[in-house]
């Protein structure tokens, strides 16, 4: 009696143990185990069920990508994981990522994303990567969801968010629609993907080096207007550490020898509307 | 002691059951029961933690749609759920749609969206589409996945598959990259990701009567441009289905008041140039 009493005590913390480890797996979303599979060392281009990275390693096979693999080495910082950055943080990790954060202690990461939802913190964010003279892309989404936008911000290069009014909202858009103080703002899911999606897809282009990188790409979804421009920086900018990276970069541009930029874009215009010809009626 | 052992081998039962919950809760993906919580019977725009609809529901609030709850009638159905397929019934159940599929028996659905990877399937959907004189959207990537679409087939009025070459690459890609048979193709989440939420973005549009559905929308990853256009079907179509939901359509446009709609197009493109003036450097 007294053994069967102690095997059924057993039974219990046995019992106990794995609906601990249970429910600890499905709040971490794991599937295999706690917290997923173990993380692959080395990107196989090998096409098997159990190498997550076939499909994007298939891009250095049809020469978009020359090194896909580098992305293993990359750190991006995501500041803000609400409807943006949770779409963010998981389209990064699919794609292969190094890390959301710093790779190593002490060492910087290689782009801050903003995914907030408020002018304060982007502005913070502004100014703490004038500071450093780190790299960065904004993203947002106006309060009626239906338009968003991305933006590169290299400082010196590039207008920051003190050089200029910041473009919450793409063209055509009420300015009545601008985000309010203590509104609470409509939400799209797909916006939010579109949003998202553009702004890995720009991270992607930036740190493995493939296509063009839009400075400021616009996402008008009641008429699928996508604006892209690119703004240079204020001379009289309000924050001084944006006014010396400037200086920075007129001395390292004056260095370089001059890029014909001109004659590339004029080729690419004229293939647009080759194509357009082809197509429309 | 007796009692003891009683006691014991309940708390047993009691954890055997609550553990076999557990892992079909995992399986399911439900959060917190199996299949996730019940449905909701009204979409309420109360802003509480446990009304999902609230941020869609700010939309009709915004001005932007007058009546979202309407979602809640329609049902589309989704052929293929892959990269693209996925994203998108994730986007339409957050979105609040009906139904994935006929909302009752032998009603026909709001739309058909063709979420495939191969010409012949595109084909046998559009077959039946124009026998049926059912509307659908289509969506593709490229091979390489830097490019893709949507388009809008609404049988008689735009152009049907079987009317003009299909679209499946947009603009500046080069033609050697069009999916190949047996080819594994590239992949990404985030062209999938793009592709997907314009897709259940014009969706959206089209079925709650905001915006403007486009008719063919591009996405160029490579260079971040988004080309726009309509087709009309071509007369001396292949499918005999589409040359007669052509002839029904002339004549239902022929008793229609004719539209102004030339006016208006000259106006969007003003206020575009009006706003990239103001903010272009």
């Amino acid at each position: 009696m007294a053994e069967s009493v102690e095997r059924l005590q057993q039974r219990v913390q046995e019992l106990e143990r794995e609906l601990a480890q249970e429910r600890s797996r499905r709040v971490l979303g794991g599937g295999d185990g706690v917290g997923g599979r173990a993380r692959i060392e080395k990107m196989s281009p090998e096409v098997v069920d159990s190498n997550p990275y076939s499909r994007l390693m298939a891009l250095k096979r049809m020469g978009i990508v020359n090194d896909y693999e580098k992305i293993r080495t990359f750190a991006v910082a995501i500041v803000g994981v609400g409807g943006v950055g949770s779409v963010t943080a998981e389209m990064l990790t699919r794609c292969g990522i190094g890390k959301n954060g710093g790779l190593e202690e002490g060492k910087p990461v290689d782009l801050v994303l903003s995914c907030v939802d408020n002018f304060e913190a982007r502005m913070t964010i502004n100014t703490a990567c004038n500071e450093l003279g780190q790299i960065w892309m904004e993203s947002g989404v106006s309060e009626n969801a239906v338009s968003g936008h991305i933006q590169l911000i290299i400082p010196g290069e590039s207008a920051c968010f003190a050089c200029a009014p910041p473009l919450v909202v793409a063209a055509n858009i009420d300015e009545k629609t601008l985000k309010r103080e203590g509104v609470c703002a409509a939400s799209l899911p797909t916006t939010m993907g579109v949003v998202a999606g553009i702004l890995v897809q720009n991270v992607l282009k930036f740190l493995l080096n493939f296509g063009t990188v839009s400075f400021y790409l616009g996402y008008n979804a009641m008429q699928d207007f996508f604006p892209t421009m690119s703004m240079k920086p204020n001379p009289q900018c309000d924050d001084r550490n944006c006014r010396k990276q400037q200086e920075e970069y007129k001395k390292k541009a004056a260095a370089l020898p001059k890029q014909e930029v001109v004659q590339e874009e004029e080729k690419i215009i004229h293939e647009d509307n080759e194509w357009a010809r082809r197509f429309c009626t």
